[in-house]
């Protein structure tokens, strides 16, 4: 393992133990929601948009710690995304990160509400950010707004509308790049811009993490749509080749897996060029280099 | 129309104009998930969280222009529980006042998304309240935090998954309360709650009104139960017997329409009884015996 994989390997973790702490307990009443929520929210995963948050607080002199609310808050959004988009109703998966999906374990309707109480959930732990010394309230506020919009209908929910809407159909590339920069983008743009902006982080500051968000974002949905096509499911935890069989649009069947190495390739270049800005923007530039050549 | 009445739908139709400014409009993109989101956001309904929200903050001195977004923001959360209540793996149900359902209109999966995006919107929303002139971010913050509770796994979510997992059983009378205190409850108080913690009520005053808001919330659930046997299906906008139907239990079932007259007699004289320490609480008698009388 490198000594990067080893820091995000460390970080998740710390992000693990902060979830328990922020989300309700399985005895608390009614057990039944709170299992199925901690049985989708503890089940793993890399992490990365909580870590985001974390390093972007760093980045502009701020630790980690002071930002555990909103981390955690962004991974329960992130959850519950997850929870829905598996339901039979949207892509009907059955397998997530080597484990049955929440509602093959706990049942649609639970599922379905378990989804929906991670997601009202998220925005008390946030709000809880603002307890912490040293984050302004007016901070908090903007990281609210900005997050519930980001996860909304014209950020997340939104490229999740047309991704569905569009399958099995011709689409131009134009909304190709609508669906990942919306489904995918948005929530990891997102998570950079919280963190900084807790961190007090200027507004030209902001604009330039958001940027580089949206160059990792798009890498990171380029890279999901090939691991889809060819990589390991053993190591991915899920079965692939669900895009072929939901005749979902992607950026392999659009562009050809050639096509993605080389858009790979410059995105990573833009993302590393924006980031020569900042001092201390090690991670970031090798947490691009992660996403471009993860195989999971 | 008595007076009181006539305030209702002034009122209301204040709510109707202010969720057209806050939601986004059908020309935005994607359209069908804006559209089916304005299709239940603005299909009527009394409005009585959002007005709750508004006279609680003119009760503590402040006039209700200055608390829209918190008001709007909750009612957004309301709708969204009414499209997921109402989605074939929940309730089932085909109509809601007097229109079909959202589900019935554009289908499961953009029911379910355009309930998502209500739940998340709302909190963009709410946050936005900090920036008219005489809120604090303070109070802001702690109505986000609240709304979030009251809404989620501890709240109104909660009381839904004992709902659906009792049907057809036993229950004790404790399960049937927690059940409508939670369902019900909880986002009535926590209307009531928010707009006086934004008009900078007193703690001890916050705890009053929390307390009206808990009797009245649950005389609201028990005229519910007693309309779904009794009441007009032209008035009330959907088919009675639901209940019945799907094997819920309610106060009738449990308690008898003669007991659940007595038991609203009880909560009513409570209620009024807590209202009396307030001046100028005349709107909230009055709205007391428009709950325990209403016929819709």
């Amino acid at each position: 393992m490198s000594k990067f994989t080893e820091e995000l390997v460390r970080l998740g973790s710390i992000v693990e133990q902060e979830m328990v702490k922020f989300l309700p307990q399985k005895d608390e009443y009614p057990p039944q929601l709170f299992e199925a929520m901690l049985y989708s929210a503890l089940s793993g995963g890399k992490r990365l948009r909580p870590i985001m948050v974390m390093k972007a607080a760093e980045l502009f002199g701020m630790p980690y710690d002071k930002v555990m609310p909103t981390a955690c808050g962004i991974e329960m959004i992130h959850t519950y995304s997850l929870i829905h988009d598996d339901l039979p109703v949207m892509d009907n998966d059955d397998f997530r990160r080597g484990k049955p999906t929440c509602h093959k374990v706990y049942g649609e309707a639970l599922a379905l509400l378990a989804g929906d109480a991670l997601l009202t959930h998220a925005f008390a732990t946030i709000a809880k950010n603002s307890k912490i010394e040293g984050i302004s309230y007016e901070a908090v506020l903007d990281v609210i707004e900005n997050i519930s919009l980001a996860a909304g209908g014209h950020g997340m929910i939104g490229g999740q509308v047309i991704d569905i809407a569009t399958s099995g159909k011709h689409i131009s590339k134009d909304t190709l790049y609508y669906i990942s920069s919306h489904k995918t983008g948005c929530m990891i743009s997102v998570s950079l811009w919280s963190g900084a902006r807790l961190a007090g982080a200027s507004r030209d500051e902001l604009e330039k993490i958001k940027l580089f968000g949206e160059k990792i974002g798009l890498a990171f949905q380029i890279v999901d749509d090939m691991l889809d096509e060819t990589g390991d499911e053993n190591i991915l935890g899920k079965p692939v080749g669900s895009d072929v069989k939901n005749m979902k649009n992607t950026f392999v069947s659009m562009f050809g897996y050639d096509g993605c190495v080389k858009l790979l390739s410059e995105l990573s270049s833009d993302a590393k060029e924006i980031m020569a800005d900042f001092e201390n923007g090690d991670f970031f530039i090798q947490l691009t280099d992660f996403i471009v050549n993860r195989s999971y």
